[in-house]
């Protein structure tokens, strides 16, 4: 059965986050059938958190440890290393990592060494997002990190080509691969894949379960209505859309993002609940929302 | 006469910044006819410094207030409103900000209220940098930001358009444009721009004063040749062969950048500096390097 | 059975089409197992071909019309519908259309039209090739062609994303999806489409097959072998290469392209060889290269 | 004094070329300042033409000969080759050439080759235009192509990068630069490139001229309204207005695009009409329109 993971949102209160709230989410999610929580990823706003933030992170999972694969990766690398550290010491499943994002043009082999060094502290998926990052860690790459001696258990894929993907499992023995997109859930159960890391995880929980868990009896359906409810909440911005969904489908709060990214007003939220609503109607799905 | 900006580079020793190097690097760059020194940008690492480092990058230019630009831009807006209130309150001359980056499709309104809140605190420019963040903040949205009641004094514009860059005097009153791209210091100087804030201002000191100074007699023919070493630093990675081109062009040490970032070594610094000095003999320039 | 669908290379000696070698490659590809020959295609350097050349193309299809798919798409609407006119009359399985290229910035709406005014001649597939044409004819649009009663029978869609090809199947009943990139074979039998349309077929023609007909024992095992002749051949540019790997890999000639298109000269022919023999060898297939 | 030269526009009428619209349109560009026609472009929808109807786009000229640029580049070399032939024998001032384009991928070799044979025959401008064509003749591939034998005479460089511009002026001896985008008139002149292929010429011809005539007093001032047209006009979709741009500010008829390009539809050209007055007067122009 595929590994279903969440990319768990950040909530804040103000400017700090709010550990309650985040640790209650994780336990939701854990209990409604998620295998893993993939913390400090792109919409638990990693790349906006300092290196102390992201330390708190790690200790708000101090129950759930085994079922955790914490994103360390940054523009300093003695952070990420540190971080590498901490989830050994507290026996998290595994670390990810971002490779250096903003600044282009780096060298392949300043890639190399960045995952080599963060692996040898402990196992490690490269997260590859080529449209944030600059970079694409595809499966060449990935080989030539791991023939440098990196620990690397998979990737955490978000392109939207099932070809790359794939291709990791062509050239690497023993390569986990998880797609990242949120339209790839079902493509991830379809073409073999060991996961999904999907942020609709965090809001269309159980189906997105159910994709992966029932592929046949709910694959294509449940995709479908995802990819409906994602490009709604894409029209009123993502990174805000995101927490609302939460509240809207999951009936409790995950916090709000921080500045500069802000919720959505309580008008514009109610828009959102209405589209939502109408797209499970369309569907025929009952909802309470 | 436009203003000579250099976006200098932050000196680390080990994982720490070297403010010493810091500080002589500033006062010898003022020395030899640079206007303003623009702090924390792209090239000074900027986006790779916690805020910690950046208030320390603040304190070390204590003796030069009045000739700081200090880029305040980050992905946690109240860190970059209290580096403004430093910025304020040591006198600098102005702050920039790169809008928020690495988390793409964030709504225009988002970078208007991060772009007023900033510049609340302090006159600020825009520090445009579209490939590196993913967002063009051009004449119609910097008009859109005055018009929100942003105190927007001008921009640093580094994209390779110069119609990108006149369109801000066509369309806004009283608003500096400085070219961002070290291969439009003389374009910013034949165009009429206000000024040119450029890497090569790190090594190339002379060379880059005198284009904007006496463009008649130096404009192309320095030009030329910055862009020469530029295109032979970018073989060896801009990010490494910037810190080694203070080295071998003004004969000091800037420091070396930090992991993931690494210095050239000896051996390919020489091959740098080899490279650097057939282009000077080429072009009849006496080098001592 | 998904279709096994050639997109036929034109083969030209001197400045004119060659009509022997054309028929003859037709044949002997339908011995092989190909279902369908796709003509005129960007394989067969459409683009490049005159309206009279096209036409001719259509009469050496004489012999086998109802397994030719003739791609009608051009700059010339008029033109255009003529050949679909001709394909009907010699009563060709369907007609394809590339959308008009080279110029940017085509409203939506003219696309619309242009569909179908091809399709109320005769059955049409889209040719959706964005990376080529500028414009891409996604699900949405397709299925608004469908609405304004353009007769639209499927799609070739050369682009890499499983879930872009998957969406047709989602959202338009009755609509066939043919891959059109030569390494998204194998994905297009695992994900249920109808079809493949691959240079590959012209010279691996019996790999493409099997990856067809038989995916459990021969699709990834051809496949690779197939990435790395396509990645092998197009270090030495993939236009020549396609002719040079008809001799090679199929023993007979299959013409020369026209200029601006050149053929390889012998000696990199036979370094293309060695390199297809290589790998051939490397993956146990017995050769005769 | 730089060159006004105009991309004119090809008339059709039905399917067919208007030649008697065209020979008028020609002479009156002539008659009101215009330097040089340049033939079969990109506004004069070349691509879409067949090598037919380039020949009567010659004859059409033959009493403007030496003011003739004629663009010759197609997918067919020999027919390039011809054209260069009839432009010779008709004593145009020069040819100009599109590389291949559609194809993407093909070898520089082949670029060389294509430019050396058709300006072999006639001194050749290049005409690149990388966002169309997918290939981006800079000025070291130019020198290049001069230093293999290529009777280059210059570049059409419709890209928006002054720098790229210049770039062919600092490399190459007695080279002619002309920039292609219509917002690049006034940087030409500013920065004294040798001419402007400009779009607008065809419609805001006087504005044009003035631009590059009498740069200090009108330049400026006439750009920012050429620039607020053709904004106005691409919201109506380019290829269309250009046409409808003729009539509403030169009062004459210069035809209509072919299918699959559409004229504006009555009700949609006044509405354009109506926003151009708008512009007009915003500005303070005293217009018939």
């Amino acid at each position: 059965m595929p590994f279903k993971i969440v990319p768990i949102l950040t909530p804040f209160r103000g400017n700090e986050i709010d550990g309650e709230k985040f640790k209650d989410h994780c336990l939701k999610l854990l209990r409604d059938g998620i295998d893993m929580i993939f913390v400090a990823g792109t919409n638990g706003m990693g790349p906006a958190l300092s290196f102390q933030e992201k330390k708190m992170l790690a200790e708000y999972c101090s129950d759930i440890t085994d079922r955790v694969i914490f994103q360390v990766g940054s523009l300093n690398l003695e952070e990420s290393i540190e971080l590498a550290r901490i989830a050994r010491s507290m026996n998290f499943y595994a670390v990810a990592a971002l490779p250096p994002f903003y600044f282009g043009g780096i060298p392949e082999e300043w890639i190399i060494r960045y995952y080599t060094q963060i692996s040898e502290v402990m196992e490690t998926f490269i997260y590859n997002y080529p449209k944030f990052t600059g970079y694409d860690i595809n499966a060449d790459l990935a080989r030539k990190i791991k023939k440098k001696g990196g620990n690397i258990l998979g990737v955490k894929d978000t392109v939207s080509d099932i070809d790359h993907m794939m291709r990791y499992k062509y050239l690497i023995d023993d390569f986990m691969v998880f797609s990242g997109p949120s339209n790839y859930i079902l493509h991830a159960a379809v073409n073999g894949l060991d996961g999904a890391v999907a942020a609709a995880g965090n809001y269309a929980t159980e189906m997105f379960v159910q994709i992966l868990d029932d592929t046949a009896r709910y694959g294509r359906a449940n995709q479908i209505i995802i990819d409906e409810i994602f490009d709604a909440a894409s029209r009123y911005g993502q990174w805000a859309s995101n927490y609302s969904l939460v509240r809207i489908l999951r009936g409790y709060d995950a916090g709000d993002p921080r500045p500069p990214f802000y919720p959505l007003d309580d008008h514009t939220e109610e828009k959102l609940r209405s589209e939502v609503r109408s797209i499970m109607q369309k569907y025929g799905r009952e909802s309470k929302l």
